[in-house]
């Protein structure tokens, strides 16, 4: 079972206006919302291909009694703690004409030292109750959450038999992997915030050299480069870049990486061949893994709200990826 | 008492940004929200200045229940009705360094006609309960509302003893004129758009042959001009206009109409001078009601948010109200 972890999750609020002019009054055309953050996304992609998961972190206010009950809606398990802030909201205004869009993030709660404590404490009951395999740690640290607060997960992860993967940049990504996460997957703009490397490989390596283990870096329409705790270097892409949507493509990357570290045969879903670990020492089958991970992205690209994958075009775009190792 | 309708109420939402960008991700510094809708306005003011007052209208979702619950934080007395679509949401990007704002309005839920009657229904059951002597329609109508609809709630109140006051434009002003309501209260943009008449006496002598009887229309900076039902004009402006915020002056103008027009001297708050009635021929004191109108408005435009006013600036406005009377 997978576990993700959106300590800033936030109802993602989509505005369709004819076109966006400062400084006047627009009559929106179509509203759409919905419950996002990043690991609600990377959840809502699992359970959208079958994989159970159960998505937790954060969540206050009456924006988050909304986001809790899109997740009901869905059908997508939750195991919030709750915090006493206002969980916050995304405005994302798409223009008719050229489908442009302009963000509007809202802060999110301020987490008191006795919510963060809380949450820490609760973490190991919930890895037993939800049956956790991996935990997925996703997306930015809201106002009040020490700097650490990744790497204190990952080691508490690591603690309960847990594997772990991060997706995050800068500060937060820089500590995380001190604490040696099995799989962190920053995108090159991550990368390059947190090492300063605007290279993939050399941005990896010095990951590496600061503590994590596999490191996989999404590169867009270039697909993704994977270094290999063990050594090597492996590229995947498709053979023909898609036009679409970006937004949310990471979070179906970092799904399919988690979907292959869970190990049990039983739970993975629709598209997820097997990609068998090789005991604990966390060498596997990268080919597969990597495979799927730019299929499950590509899909995602398709699609025009984030957290959501066509299982159909996962395994027609799986066929499309090209390997090369180096 | 005074009984507000806003059959299209909205979650008014202000984004202090640092600048609008757009095609680009914003960081909100502040979010604020409240509610709002021109009638929640209305009734916010009369609130604010100590006039007792029930806000109505229709509520839908679970941003209807936010509306009520800001409602019940400011201890104001609300009697709504039940709608199945969601209520809107209305977000106010403000840009620090100049104060402009840029505007989003959701369009509002779709009001089914069973709906609608049993707001008309349910209505006269309200005048008893909230014991209105005045009847404010304010604001746009939603989708599904019949256009007719505030000359119907019009003719309803007159059935029931209630003085009626109209604040629209467009299609909703020139049907609701047609069922004589006491006051109509159009701003210039708005009487253009009704009567295609730029200048504020042809445009209300026009709405006067189609049924209105007293006229009173807000010319922004040089403040109001009003044309009794039994003749003549009357000009009201204060000596020096102020620098401000315009949104919901014009609210405060109403609030201040419904004020004047509530026949029981004690629902008179602060700063509302008694503005007796001459019987029911609807000719009153037109001097005291159009320099509080001025004044309330002008007190409104010293508030950054809509449906706010200071009483110790109504009081002092009030003497800066220079008459003019033709």
């Amino acid at each position: 079972m997978i576990l993700t972890l959106t300590l800033n999750a936030a109802l993602d609020i989509t505005y369709d206006v004819d076109a966006l002019v400062p400084r006047s009054t627009h009559r929106v055309r179509h509203t759409r919302q919905r419950a996002g953050g990043k690991g609600v996304n990377v959840a809502s992609v699992l359970s959208r291909l079958g994989v159970p998961v159960t998505a937790s972190g954060f969540l206050g206010g009456r924006t988050g009694a909304d986001i809790s009950a899109d997740l009901d809606a869905r059908a997508l398990p939750q195991a919030f703690f709750r915090c006493a802030g206002e969980s916050r909201r995304t405005v994302n205004v798409v223009s008719a004409g050229d489908g442009d869009a302009t963000i509007f993030n809202e802060p999110g709660p301020v987490i008191t030292n006795g919510e963060w404590s809380a949450l820490v404490d609760g973490i190991p009951e919930l890895f037993v109750r939800s049956r956790a395999a991996v935990l997925v740690l996703s997306g930015s640290l809201p106002p009040g959450v020490p700097e650490d607060a990744f790497a204190r997960l990952v080691a508490l992860a690591r603690d309960h038999g847990v594997t772990s993967v991060v997706d995050a940049g800068g500060a937060a990504l820089r500590q995380a992997v001190g604490a040696h996460p099995d799989v962190v997957k920053p995108n090159l703009a991550e990368l390059e915030a947190s090492t300063g490397q605007v290279d993939a490989v050399i941005g990896a390596q010095e990951l590496q050299r600061w503590g994590a283990l596999d490191v996989v870096v999404s590169c867009g329409p270039d697909g993704a480069v994977v270094l290999p705790r063990d050594g090597g270097e492996l590229r995947a892409r498709l053979r023909k870049p898609l036009a679409g949507n970006p937004t949310g493509a990471g979070d179906a990357m970092v799904a399919a990486l988690a979907a292959g570290l869970d190990r049990e045969p039983a739970a993975r879903g629709e598209g997820v061949s097997p990609a068998p670990r090789d005991g604990r020492s966390g060498a596997w089958d990268w080919s597969t893994a990597i495979r799927n991970a730019v299929a499950w992205s590509a899909a995602a690209v398709l699609q025009p709200l984030a957290g959501d994958v066509d299982p159909d075009d996962v395994t027609r775009l799986a066929a499309e990826v090209e390997l090369e190792q180096r």
